[in-house]
């Protein structure tokens, strides 16, 4: 069963790496967001796509909820010491990433090429697709006016509200996006944050893309990110409410409706049930907590299994 | 006292750290080497400069023999898991230095002023000037044919004959070099290798520069890296002997007679002083192995004295 899955940071990187533990090699193709890419010391830094990397080459730093684990901090004392931008932390085995990857991509190669070779130096079978090869930049504007995503993310510990958000650059699809999309038979849409991580996926032309396979009988099943009105990690709560949406099941089921046919709410918000199936959406209510490898699994298994029904 | 010291790498180095402890801050500038300078993984290392910068700081490491002080591999092995090129080793915390030097530079800044930042934030009061700020690339001519010279120094373990030795790129000195060298009252050749340390400064216009110098009557002193024979590191002995030199202290004399006014030589070459001073370089006899900071300050000074005699 090819299955595509749409993945930004934690969350999303926890279920794909669930769903590569449950199919067979092959079968996953996961396409992460780029729109918190951003240049650091001269460097590509893909925060998302290393979060599937890592988690799917069994390395993710699941303590610090980023990077890789194990790490030192050699690198960026001596980045510091030198007068560089401090606040962007990142450890000496994930330097090694960011090196190869932008020495590479200098190269002349595409981001995707490139990726993908790093990802099969750490032995994940599974494709994870950048979303565009052409640098995508979120930016988010506040009460002090638009910032770069990750001088909001990092820097000001996304403490001001956000307003509004844009995405900033080319988001044509990579051929390899759209020859998955093409040949998936299910789509998950993971429970990452559905404005920065998803919304950038979403923005660019993927997004009738899914619409028209779900529209053709393709199951695309959506899992909150919200459960019990918060998020697990990261400001999606909060971005909801200020861009005036409800931080809820319900909310982030009604941002999918259109696009979506089938919606996973937590067991703590069974109540939203109706509402989300009022969307038109089939429902499944389980629970949605990664915890470990087999709570990835599990829930991995849960979502095929209801993408599966009629 | 203005002084200007020509280095390389280790024993050029070394010297530098000598004269810097001895002269009053400002003194000294040093004008170092770019010709074994190499792009690695997309960054540009500068292992001359580099061993003069940790030398200076009081970072060089002694026991490995070059880098700094207390490494750690982890980006490395990062690179060599991605598959990169791993024989030229490089530790975190130079890689801090090779990133940001890169960085800084990729944003339009010049060399010798993207340096001098990183020297400035290790608190080294004395200038360390690329000799030029275009790139220039010593390649070596083997049995095998022209090499890249990091490929003939750190692949091949300096194992092949050299037969030719060329600099590849722009040689123009850069403003700082030139105004140094029209302010040095002495101007010392540290003693490094004399063919691919300080063979590449002196294949630019800096020679007629530094030859129009000595002919005004400033002491342009020489020291000898060759010692009973033998480099005390690296292949400049056999490299003298391949290219058709006497790998002596009496052969670098040659090879520096008409631009040297002065000469310094081991107490164990002194058999050798009277071919030398017949060249028509004054001479000094005196202990030139630097084996600790002491050794290097007093090497300094012994120097300086000399170059001040008439």
């Amino acid at each position: 069963m090819r299955v595509v899955a749409l993945a930004g940071g934690t969350g999303g990187a926890k279920l794909a790496e669930g769903l590569a533990a449950v199919l067979p090699p092959g079968d996953l193709t996961v396409i992460v967001n780029t729109g918190d890419d951003t240049e650091r010391h001269g460097l590509l830094v893909m925060p998302d796509h290393d979060a599937v990397m890592y988690m799917l080459a069994g390395r993710f730093d699941f303590e610090r909820g980023w990077g890789h684990v194990d790490e030192t901090w050699t690198v960026m004392d001596g980045l510091a010491e030198y007068g560089e931008e401090a606040w962007f932390r990142l450890g000496d085995r994930d330097f090694a990433t960011h090196i190869a990857r932008s020495a590479r991509i200098r190269e002349g190669r595409a981001p995707t090429e490139v990726v993908r070779s790093l990802q099969e130096a750490l032995g994940i079978a599974t494709p994870i697709l950048p979303m565009a090869d052409a640098a995508v930049r979120t930016q988010v504007r506040t009460d002090e006016g638009w910032l770069d995503f990750q001088e909001y993310f990092v820097h000001l510990r996304q403490g001001p509200d956000v307003r509004e958000v844009r995405f900033a650059g080319d988001l044509s699809p990579t051929p390899q996006v759209l020859d998955a999309v093409e040949a998936a038979e299910v789509i998950v849409i993971g429970p990452s944050n559905p404005i920065v991580s998803i919304g950038p996926i979403l923005a660019g032309p993927i997004r009738a893309l899914l619409e028209g396979r779900g529209t053709a009988g393709i199951p695309v099943v959506a899992v909150s990110p919200i459960v019990g009105g918060v998020a697990l990690k990261g400001p999606a709560d909060r971005m909801l409410v200020s861009l005036g949406h409800e931080s809820s099941a319900r909310g982030v089921a009604r941002l999918y409706s259109g696009l979506a046919t089938a919606f996973v709410l937590d067991t703590v918000d069974a109540t939203q049930e109706p509402d989300v199936a009022a969307l038109g959406l089939r429902t499944l209510v389980t629970d949605t907590i990664m915890a470990d490898a087999a709570g990835r699994a599990r829930l991995a298994l849960a979502v095929l299994e209801f993408a599966g029904r009629p």
